[in-house]
């Protein structure tokens, strides 16, 4: 075989479909977020940023920059170890407490990233628990899919948020055997959320775990900050709740919150936890700083909401579709991956807005969508202004026979 | 099933055979590693750490450490999202092109870790390639075994470093079979060194990929910190090379430099790249501040190697055995996981050093260790203290019949 035929074979393959991906170049300004510099070339222009999962703007909160330069300054840069040589400091040990909190477990432990919790958490847990079957809801992320098939595990896959779907694949088994259900709250290409209460019903009934994904609630639900479980008060009904501090919290890291046990249990055997450097203390400092902050500040919740809202109505009356949602993500339907492509383009160079096309294998394919992201930090005349230029590009859109299916 | 009893159960077996883990909880403090802080219970003491992985101290470097506070300051703390989705920054691209040029290669692919970079790229060559053969060196890190394993491709282990055996199974097959022969060049428990020009003869006589892990010699060999095949002269003879930048770098995150072509295919394609939280800019600062000292500044590594030979020396002197080995790191086989751990225990407790017993699953049981990484750092009177502590625990161990093995 000559591989770097092959390589370029594929990627062409890619292009031809649409598929090829190109990353922006960015450039934020501390303070100045949601607006940035998109280098282009050897060019520089600037750009106002709707597509970014730092939902609440807490990347460039002073609270939690002031943390980071604080354990800068105290103890350096990086952790120098894996958890147990070496890379265990006391801003770990103080982030896990503080996460526990935040989710009323017993314990918590984290990761290098939300990936890597769930790939390492799950895949843990249903490799070792002898016999285990995992039930998992058809559009789970990634991170979600990649663990369970790494546990090697029986598989079940749920129609999802089908609550009679899930209930006929539990009542399929005995009783005693191990199960595991896994799901998200806040689905974050669609926007919906998972039914929690009842899927804990069945989980009691039929004696089941479950694991709650709720990396795009975290910080931005419940009256702490502690996800959709919170809001609903249910935290103490799911056995694992799992995070990202990379969105709302606007640095980096991922954690599972849950029993001492279980923590300890996942903390000894997964691979991904144990074979790999601890996080930066900084980065640690800085979660937990976003974390602390959220507990008891409601202002960027409030103001995200807000905002979320506003977008909605303004999109509604300039008649461009979006999915309804009890969530924060907006997301407009294209359809079409090379007309995702083009929208966003053109947003880009003709208004200096940013939105990136969602293609497969993010969503599939026929469902490319500009997936908006409001946020507290955007003012009145950024939303005027995206409001302004998806009006102008639908119109012409559709003038131009380019119809753009929405859902 | 009662699944906390299963946990509890699993855990106390894991006690009954001495391979519980309990992580030393370290502060350290800026300008004075390798001195930190021990936080036990309430209190904290003093110690001195002998088994970081942040081997040449970068990570309280002041270069470093201002490219970080300077990164915050200017952009904010998280990228705010995946590569693809906005969280690609110039920083992002800027340590890229320093990554690529410092192994020589057109290109090169950040990942959140030295885990996750392995775990996705041979994951993803292997598995996307059609019916490619892996060829895995038997004490390969964990990170690129499970990689590989999750590929689904068939997969060889060769004996460690044989280059007999590793023909025997390259010459099996058909030459036009696509191959990838995955080997380390530092392999980080025993110090040894992989024969790189050999197994690149043997990839080029059998039309084979080299995809060879230098997260133990990057930054420490050669003379821009390329690492081993930097030194040997052989980087455009591997196909790709992988990296960490928690280790001698000093921060958190991984790599790999290869051909455009390659590294635009495993960044397509790889779900672990895609689906994740880009690294914080602050991090990618940091560590490009840390690449771009080591290219010019042979301090560090001269420094480094000289307290090696010291430290060998010493323990030679002093009747303490340990593997020889051609790297900058010193085992001493102790052979048993009870006694390892009391070792690091007493030394912990009585003489305010802290090395970490090296227990299974790190190393296999039997092989049981202290493992010692000298780095600039650690004074003469660092040194000093180690050697005497080591001989009375040595000397106390052997008149109290309790003989360790060694090697
Ligand atoms: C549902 C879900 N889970 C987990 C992750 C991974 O989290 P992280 O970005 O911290 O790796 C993501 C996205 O990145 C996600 O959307
Ligand atoms: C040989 C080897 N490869 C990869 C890794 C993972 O690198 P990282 O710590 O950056 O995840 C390690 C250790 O952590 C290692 O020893």
């Amino acid at each position: 075989m000559d591989y770097q035929t092959y390589f370029r074979s594929e990627l062409d393959h890619l292009r031809e479909q649409g598929n090829y991906r190109v990353f922006a170049d960015l450039e934020r300004e501390r303070g100045n977020f949601p607006n940035a510099d998109n280098h282009i070339s050897n060019a520089v222009r600037k750009v106002t940023i709707w597509c970014s999962n730092d939902y609440l703007g807490m990347g460039q909160h002073p609270t939690v920059l002031n943390a980071m330069h604080d354990a800068i300054d105290r103890v350096g840069a990086g952790a120098g170890g894996t958890r147990n040589i070496s890379g265990t400091t006391h801003h770990h040990v103080l982030l896990e407490r503080e996460l526990a909190d935040l989710h009323g477990k017993e314990s918590a432990l984290l990761f290098t990233s939300g990936y890597v919790s769930n790939w390492a958490a799950l895949g843990t847990l249903a490799a070792k628990i002898p016999n285990c079957l995992v039930i998992s809801d058809s559009l789970n992320h990634a991170s979600m899919i990649e663990g369970i098939r790494h546990s090697k595990a029986e598989r079940k896959i749920w129609k999802h948020n089908d609550l009679a779907d899930l209930e006929r694949l539990l009542a399929e088994q005995p009783l005693d055997r191990p199960k595991l259900i896994a799901f998200e709250s806040v689905y974050s290409m669609d926007g919906d959320i998972a039914p929690i209460r009842e899927i804990c019903d069945l989980a009691d009934k039929y004696n089941a775990m479950t694991y709650l994904d709720e990396v795009h609630a975290v910080g931005m639900y419940g009256p702490r900050g502690g996800g959709i479980a919170e809001r609903e008060g249910l935290m103490d009904r799911l056995t694992v709740i799992e995070g990202t501090l990379g969105k709302a919290f606007g640095v980096m890291g991922g954690y599972i919150a849950a029993s001492r046990d279980l923590v300890d249990f996942v903390r000894s055997f997964a691979s991904g936890f144990i074979f790999t450097t601890a996080l930066p203390p900084a980065v640690a400092a800085g979660a937990c700083a976003a974390i602390k902050h959220l507990k008891t500040s409601q202002t960027e919740r409030d103001s995200q909401q807000a905002k979320v809202a506003e977008v909605r109505a303004r999109l509604d009356a300039a008649g461009i579709p979006h999915i309804e949602n009890p969530s924060h993500i907006i997301p407009v339907m294209v359809g079409d991956p090379v007309k995702c492509k083009w929208i966003s383009d053109v947003l880009m160079d003709r208004y200096g807005i940013y939105i990136q096309p969602i293609n497969y294998p993010t969503v599939p394919k026929g469902t490319e969508r500009l997936r908006i992201t409001p946020s507290p930090v955007h003012s009145d005349a950024d939303i005027d202004h995206l409001i302004d230029a998806l009006g102008e590009l639908w119109a012409q859109c559709q003038s131009a026979q380019m119809p753009m299916a929405a859902q």
